[in-house]
């Protein structure tokens, strides 16, 4: 069912020293910062050969970022993407087995305008995990 | 500099509960425990298609992972893995740069028999970050 590792998001607490230094340091290439306001975060991609990195920070008062920041002040691993070709489905499957979906369980249109959900980490080893329909 | 994401790794209070689900309810390709007394883990890759999950469960009395699950009960993001072609040379430019590696600063070999470093989280985003020459 899941597909290809979309993207791992690192919520980091200072954008430009992250993108300069994986620029410079890891000798990666690193976009723009976006703003996504929908969403209450700027983001940064880093773009592997084989996925990305999604770098995450806190955009306006209401961020689902700033709450992970304040405990983790240094940054950290967020969550993982994983890819599924039908969303609908994959949240049924994973339903019938007792995972969690965070929110109203209904997918929302995500910071790559596709569909996504995100699982509750307690279901999934204690990892956030969200799946987007490719 | 940094090329493919080898893998993403995911420390796991139950090795067998994760390999179930990864394998059922998310319909991945899970391969089978493999006792890696040396690194004090015993591991399970899920293949994807582009990249792999490694859940890493403690093996032995000293194992590395062990205060992670200590401190993480239900299991967490442990590391990333970045690959790069020349490791020395990697952990130089990094160093240079005032990062730290982890324990003497000399590459061991990995899990998949490769040179491999860590790098201080604290240094990058609060991720620990796994160098593997390729």
């Amino acid at each position: 069912m899941i597909g290809r590792l979309n993207h791992v998001a690192i919520a980091v607490p200072d954008l430009d020293a992250a993108a300069e230094q994986y620029r410079g340091a890891l000798g990666a290439v690193v976009g723009p910062a976006i703003d996504q306001p929908d969403h209450g975060v700027t983001v940064i991609f880093v773009e592997l050969p084989n996925t990305k990195i999604e770098f995450l920070y806190p955009l306006g008062a209401e961020s689902p970022i700033q709450n992970f920041l304040d405990k983790n002040p240094a940054g950290g691993i967020h969550h993982i993407c994983y890819e599924v070709d039908d969303i609908i489905a994959a949240r049924d499957k994973l339903v019938a087995t007792g995972a969690r979906v965070l929110g109203n369980g209904e997918p929302k249109i995500g910071a790559h305008n596709k569909p996504v959900l995100f699982l509750h980490p307690k279901d999934f080893q204690g990892c956030l995990i969200e799946l987007e329909e490719v």
